[in-house]
């Protein structure tokens, strides 16, 4: 494929978007559903990462750590967007019919998620490991509360 | 599941990582091959919205762009930590042998998406339509290079 191609094909994919609300930014559904779950795929291998420190079970690694958090940071505002109406099917997904019948709740878990990994990125940032494993909690907190209601096992 | 089995889940999962390489800071291959098509899929995504915006299939927003171009810039060095070795099997992966055995090249490619995707950022922030069709050009040549010699169709 010559470049040209390549960058209408791109253009293409993304032009389908249009006739989407505004929030649903993605060409169909199959595509929004991976979306979320390669955001939240990457945010959780690097939330491990810190897990693995703050749980001993690791060296701590304050350069590591921060990066880590940096990447959560990130994309902590990213999968939410990709939760929009007709999402609920469309390739294997482990969501929830709540994520929509009860999605101001939804939403809320998202917000207190986002609201905490910039808190995770200080403490991290800090360089200090007590500090990590204070922020460490509520963070994993917020992971766990939204996955216990809105995610299937 | 209580917070803190979570917590040690999560601790233990990354635990495994210290069998490993340095370099391969995953549990299993299959966790490396998820994990650059995560990042690769989340960077594509955000990389056709503003292709589609350079290509006039999309309507200019400066913002949405530098938003775009943000995500792209924190995840551009990402992919490139989970081609390890070893992690040419272990689930489905269109990477192809060259991946490793031509790994200095393969990895000049990387520093080359690496070095675009900050300049793509640059232009995407003066909020300038041509500056952004300026440094996607050779930003969408780094991955079609790269895709070309190393990923199977």
């Amino acid at each position: 494929m010559k470049l040209q191609s390549f960058a209408l094909a791109l253009a293409a994919a993304a032009a389908t978007t249009l006739a989407l609300p505004a929030a649903a930014q993605f060409a169909k559904a199959e595509d929004a559903i991976k979306y979320r779950q390669s955001s939240l795929f990457v945010i959780g291998q690097h939330f491990s990462r810190i897990g693995a420190m703050v749980n001993g079970k690791a060296p701590y690694d304050a350069k590591a750590a921060q990066a880590d958090a940096e990447v959560i940071a990130s994309l902590a505002a990213l999968p939410w967007t990709a939760f929009g109406t007709g999402t609920d099917k469309g390739a294997p997904t482990k969501a929830k019919p709540e994520v929509w019948s009860e999605h101001a709740k939804f939403d809320e878990h998202a917000k207190k998620f986002e609201a905490e990994a910039p808190k995770l990125l200080a403490a991290a940032k800090a360089g200090n490991l007590d500090q990590l494993k204070a922020a460490f909690g509520p963070t994993a907190n917020s992971c766990k509360s939204c996955h216990d209601s809105f995610r299937a096992r």
